[in-house]
């Protein structure tokens, strides 16, 4: 209950022997068919941290953390291995990359809880997705492999409170989904709008409701739009999708 | 390392007081901008099992666990909330399903974590994306919330040997991707294709390689196709992607 996102790493190294442990703990997560439809790439050298950077809107824990890793949907390597013992693989589809980002995701999960649970600290970055075309270009990316999610990772140098989460009732539904209405949408959202941090963060916007900070600001219509498209146009290159 | 998928449950009951436990801890997984885009269908009742056993392909876990769990991407309860407190929400885009698939993936990842952790056992069920416009209209998903894994939760009544993983050396890559060679793929897939297990699977299937089976039979490349189109068609029902 006390997990939470570290930004700021010691100067202390993480060993290439506890990353491949971790890693390989983390290869016990179920995965389709024992596929294992993901990859991770590495990113330990400072160059390449700094061409990753901007890809994440410089957030400063890229450059910072001793390590950067990058969780990819994977179908290359089955398709390699399909070609190579005269199968017939056909994986250049929509359900594929579900498949394998649903891979990917679970691995990166259980990779998170391991490395928490070692002591090390972690952000996600959900900006993954947003210039995925210059990630895949940057790690050479090939064909029917895509960057869903990117961790800083190192030994904390913060501890920050953990952010509050809504009640159950507001992810919970029994048997069958029960529709918001006003009132359950105010039952559900009254800590997270009566929070002192999140009132400041409104006053800091400049906006009438903490809503309208994601729905206008942070994530608003427009930029949703622009990078689906972007989105959609990366899976078309990596071969996922049909122009 | 002794993680492993359990298909079979005892009797024995969950109580409702862990399942919340258990679901109330995995809400402090990491999420995008905390928005937390993800709901649980909790299926309990014998009926809600028997009707939605088809749609997983009739695998026996579905009718035979006390518990099945669906989850899904929800823009759904977000866009409400932005409507009622004057934002302007505009998720009906791919962008959107993609963040909200990868909050719901890692809050199921986390919450079998810990729900393995607690004793219980549980099997993935891949299947939810496969025939997903018959889960949508049996669990009454509105539109922007789509299902994305399901998995069967009880008590263990089963202690299968954990299943082979690859090597490091598959799904490792240091810096930038490294392609895939047939070298590489005989290292790599040597141990899996050695397996007698696996052996044995060749025979039943009456394939040449192990690789055929997946590639030719259990992930062909026709029903990929198909499913993909079933799958377009629900992203589109549901209201993340235009027709």
């Amino acid at each position: 209950m006390t997990r939470k996102t570290i930004r700021k790493y010691t100067s202390q190294p993480v060993s290439d022997e506890l990353l491949n442990s971790l890693l390989q703990q983390a290869e016990r997560t179920q995965t389709m068919g024992n596929l294992q439809l993901y990859s991770v790439i590495v990113t330990r050298s400072e160059e390449m941290k700094a061409k990753l950077s901007p890809f994440h809107f410089n957030q400063p824990m890229v450059k910072e953390a001793p390590i950067v890793l990058t969780f990819c949907a994977d179908y290359n390597r089955v398709t390699e291995w399909g070609r190579l013992r005269k199968g017939h693989p056909g994986y250049d589809n929509l359900l594929s990359y579900q498949n394998a980002a649903t891979d990917a995701l679970l691995f990166c999960q259980r990779f998170c809880d391991l490395a928490e649970t070692a002591g090390l600290g972690l952000c996600f970055l959900g900006t993954t997705v947003y210039q995925p075309l210059q990630i895949i270009d940057l790690l050479k990316l090939p064909k029917l492999v895509m960057p869903v999610a990117t961790i800083t990772l190192g030994w904390p140098d913060e501890d920050p409170a953990p952010t509050l989460r809504l009640p159950l009732s507001a992810i919970r539904h029994d048997e069958t989904y029960h529709p918001h209405t006003p009132e359950s949408i105010d039952r559900d959202y009254h800590e997270t709008e009566a929070d002192p941090t999140n009132q400041d963060f409104v006053r800091l916007n400049h906006t009438e409701t903490l809503a309208q900070i994601f729905t206008d600001i942070r994530y608003n219509a427009s930029d949703c739009a622009t990078m689906s498209k972007t989105l959609h146009q990366a899976l078309v290159q990596q071969g996922f999708l049909e122009e």
